[in-house]
């Protein structure tokens, strides 16, 4: 039996994002996590997560999120990031803090701040 | 001879945020601290974070600050942050997460992630 801590559990979520593997990602989600991606709102649930996450996946030729600083305590995990998304016309990217939630090895909360407008003023207009 | 975790020092300077206290928060920054209010920039040293947060403190009647989460590893601390200012209009809430880098019992390094929009709709227009 595994047993992972919770910030390897989130280690390993943000190693599946960046080799886009998001089946295997968002299997280390709780079948009803909360996803807030605050400036845009909550999601629900895995499969929706899946669903939310699918379009930036097929969008995107590479993902590199940056993981700065980590800390954790308890079954709180929060992490200072820079989210590096490959569009089509070249690197956006987002820094970012998130906080993730453990329970049972799975994540049943996961929160990101950050600035909406530093992510939409780097798309094409 | 004072032996402070670092978060009981980040949480003792919210404690003097909400308290309005800005020399005695500031008292806990170093000299050359960076304040980097991320959609904002970067303000360095005590002396011109003090200059920064001034105004705020005398045009918001109060400051309440509501630490959600807090965690810690070796000499940094995050949090994830309701900030409310009682602005004459009424109150203003800002959700962020801010990181806190901690040096010989001082904070170095102060970073807030939030979304500017938040913030600047619920102003007075």
């Amino acid at each position: 039996m595994s047993e992972k801590t919770p910030e390897q559990i989130v280690t390993g979520f943000i190693d599946l994002i960046n080799k886009k593997d998001l089946a295997g990602a968002t299997s280390l989600l709780s079948e009803n996590c909360e996803y807030d991606n605050v400036p845009m709102g909550k999601v629900f649930g895995r499969e929706a997560i899946y669903a939310q996450l699918e379009p930036m996946m097929e969008r995107c030729a590479e993902i590199d999120w940056i993981t700065i600083r980590q800390t954790a305590s308890d079954f709180i995990v929060m992490n200072e990031r820079l989210d590096k998304f490959l569009w089509p016309h070249g690197w956006v990217e987002m820094p970012c803090a998130g906080i993730f939630e453990i329970k049972d090895e799975e994540i049943v909360l996961w929160r990101d701040y950050f600035d909406l407008p530093t992510y939409t003023n780097q798309l094409p207009k």
